[in-house]
């Protein structure tokens, strides 16, 4: 059996589909292959992202947000008597955002006239794509073009194997039923900050145990500082440079957990142990030997700037690619190729995409750290803005936080923004607008801000960047 | 007595304090004059927006969306128990609120090196400043240039004056200090819904009476619609085209409240009234008759696009002056005159201010409605994502409204973003700064948006221009 499509898409998740969506959108034939099945043997849409990543994490850490909120109600005079959390319940409601939207894209799919082949996809050579289906039949389907998107997975370590119930990955993290006494987690990086503030919310002691000695070695300075001291208020217990050697399981229920730090052998005994120390391009049963495609030393697919793989007519995009393994950069490089497909001019701007970590305060930035700009000889000039000095964020009693901005000194252009901040998440978004558009800060100085708004911090930290925030006493003039 | 400034600027408010600090940032020997004393004699700095304007409103309405939510935190699996309001606990926390950020502005006077002069301003001839203080004692000052800030007064109504404790303006509104049983307003405009929201919210069976026929004129009409039907839900009565004809007071504790609509007489009595009609220019004994400043038709200080009266080196901003009665618009004319007044090239951009209504989903919005440019034959092309289709929103439990882009068919140029939304406050500021750009929507479009974020709705928005939405079920191409 051959079918021909003008594209074939290996992989359903936020890369996938939307690249798919766009595709078909554009008049292009199009199929989009997906391995994962329900127990019904339907294709499940939507990929790390929607079903164990990132929609799963944010229902469960609005949960315990509004947890933490309803416990301090009475700051509003707001009388709650006692305050418990039904964990079952909690996890139901994520369970159900997830079908509904995996759900949806199979909506979304149907509409745009995308075909669905359940089963795990392999390049061949010549654009032809094998799929075989969880029952094992395989089918050989013809293309124009192909993209793959197959993901990513995560990392698993010797020292912690994973059991079930006990040592968990990101996937099982997202269904712990009850609250556990104790829970540790290897990897304080966006999914262990995320894991860790939904358990220590409702109670939990955490304790995260960091390899590296440097906090969130990625972010500006100023936000892994500010960060660390608000975590460590909400009993989030992160320890540096701690390496895991082993665990063991006692008693069928509970881990010691063995590791060393400076002062050398330490142990901590857990109920449960999340690993999440990263995730690794997924490209296991992809590429056949002659399709043509070529992966990098590190295991990722080797693309191009326009993420073309070696083979013509074939295109790689998302987490098994090169860059930030980041849902939104993957939808985006999905576009970008399908207009290519289509025939139109399209590329991205990989120096404009904001990060995330959605911890309460919020951790986000777009662009350069202060440290990298120094690094590279940069002449930079700071404005700082504390959300303290937001009425609104004193209304919402929110009030954590800032927003910092970094422009050249030479030219006056934003460089990076850097913020933590309750929706800090959403603000960003203002920067890389900002930024898309090679705003300088003075452009931003000149943008009226509703009044009264946190977005103010975003202009304010603008005018602070000259001296001029108004909201604050500025520091002297340089 | 006479005293030399470079700047004086009549009113502290958020117009007046803003440019007092730009001018004294600027170099400029700056003083700042208001009338509005406290219990102890001192100037109250901040005006109607952070006394009993913007800021108290925000508190009350976070305090009580807060109730909301705690009272239905049952959908995240949180147990409470009764949950109730203290609402003098409430109120308490308000004016804590208030007090801090006006404190706050006498510090930042004194960081900037302003001086405040405690009294009644009055502008004379050759850019005199008469300051009358609470005592009655009088000075006068010279100046090289006024600042005239002076702000507004709320509408009074013959058929309702105010009563105390019973026929409330905006101010009395903030001090309502237990759930009434019955309220009424008059006046559907942001006082009327942001307080009708605020003790709907707490059980209060609100009824708000609006004279004109159409519900929220000034926004655009899919805005409109959408409010409507989200406020009926959330049990805010509001009838259109009823006039108030009369009240009276019963028994010294409930107010009758007597209007008229398309049925005829009608009656409704009410435990407090409020009053909230509109707000007019506050140019009361502001004004010597030599002083060579003008008011217009309407009773506003008469300006040009910079903001200068007709009496040189006399400016005026704010409230007082055409344009929208919005505190951020007052701000950025004081920002932009200090700056003329220092020698600085300044403008603003009357075309891109965003207006907001703070009530639950909020609404926000910029440019012109749909109605607006059909009316000036412009060409369109409309965008609309519903948050019913944000990962973010749904995970949020926040899924009420939508972003709506318009943008010119010819030139794809952002005319018009409107939209209803749990943060619309804080959205529209994304659309704010694109539009100061003179951004495309495929300019929006082509920019990266985080995952998940609510902010991608202004994306999908900008997507959707096109039909080419990628969560929704897009439009047959036009």
């Amino acid at each position: 059996m051959s079918q021909k499509f003008d594209v074939i898409v290996v992989g359903a998740g936020p890369g996938g589909y939307v690249a798919a969506i766009r595709a078909a959108q554009l008049g292009l034939k199009t199929a989009c292959v997906e391995k994962w099945v329900d127990d019904k043997g339907a294709a499940v849409l939507g990929g790390t992202c929607l079903n164990v990543g990132c929609i799963p994490s944010k229902a469960l850490l609005e949960s315990t947000h509004q947890f933490h909120k309803a416990q301090h109600a009475d700051v509003h005079g707001i009388q709650t008597g006692d305050v418990s959390m039904d964990v079952k319940a909690m996890v139901a409601r994520k369970n159900k955002i997830v079908g509904n939207l995996t759900g949806g894209i199979g909506g979304l799919f149907k509409a745009n006239g995308v075909t669905v082949l359940q089963g795990m996809g392999k390049l061949l050579a010549n654009k032809q794509v094998e799929v075989t289906a969880a029952d094992g039949t395989a089918a050989v389907y013809d293309a124009e073009n192909v993209i793959l998107a197959s993901g990513s997975v995560p990392v698993n370590i010797p020292p912690a194997p994973l059991t079930d119930g006990l040592i968990l990955d990101n996937a099982g993290a997202l269904d712990i039923d009850e609250i556990p006494e104790r829970l540790g987690v290897i990897g304080a990086g966006v999914i262990g900050l995320e894991m860790g503030s939904v358990w220590a919310r409702l109670g939990t002691k955490v304790t995260v145990l960091e390899a590296m000695d440097d906090f969130l070695a990625a972010a500006d300075k100023d936000v892994a500082r500010d960060a660390a001291k608000l975590f460590k208020k909400q009993n989030l217990d992160i320890q540096l440079g701690a390496r895991v050697t082993g665990t063991e399981i006692v008693d069928g229920k509970e881990v010691k957990v063995k590791f060393t730090d400076s002062k050398g052998e330490q142990e901590i005994t857990v109920d449960k142990l999340i690993v999440a120390v990263g995730r690794k391009p997924q490209t296991n049963g992809l590429l056949s030997e002659d399709s043509g495609v070529q992966l990098d030393e590190r295991g990722f697919i080797f693309v191009d700037e326009q993420c073309r793989t070696g083979a013509p007519g074939v295109y790689a995009i998302g987490d098994s690619v090169r860059g930030p393994m980041l849902a939104h950069k993957a939808s985006e490089e999905g576009i970008m190729v399908a207009d290519i497909i289509a025939g139109h001019k399209a590329q991205m701007n990989y120096d404009v995409i904001p990060s995330i970590i959605y911890t309460h305060p919020e951790l986000a930035w777009v662009g350069k750290t202060e440290q990298e700009l120094k690094a590279d000889g940069v002449k930079i000039k700071v404005g700082k803005f504390p959300f303290a000095a937001s009425g609104r964020a004193m209304a919402a009693d929110d009030t954590d936080g800032f927003v910092k901005m970094i422009a050249c000194e030479e030219t006056d252009r934003i460089l990076g923004v850097h913020m933590v901040g309750g929706i800090a998440s959403e603000l960003i978004a203002q920067a890389a607008i900002a930024m898309e558009f090679c705003s300088s800060a003075e452009d931003l100085q000149l943008t009226v801000f509703a009044h009264p708004t946190v977005s103010e911090a975003v202009h304010e930290a603008a005018l602070a960047v000259d001296g001029h925030a108004i909201h604050i006493a500025n520091r002297k003039k340089r």
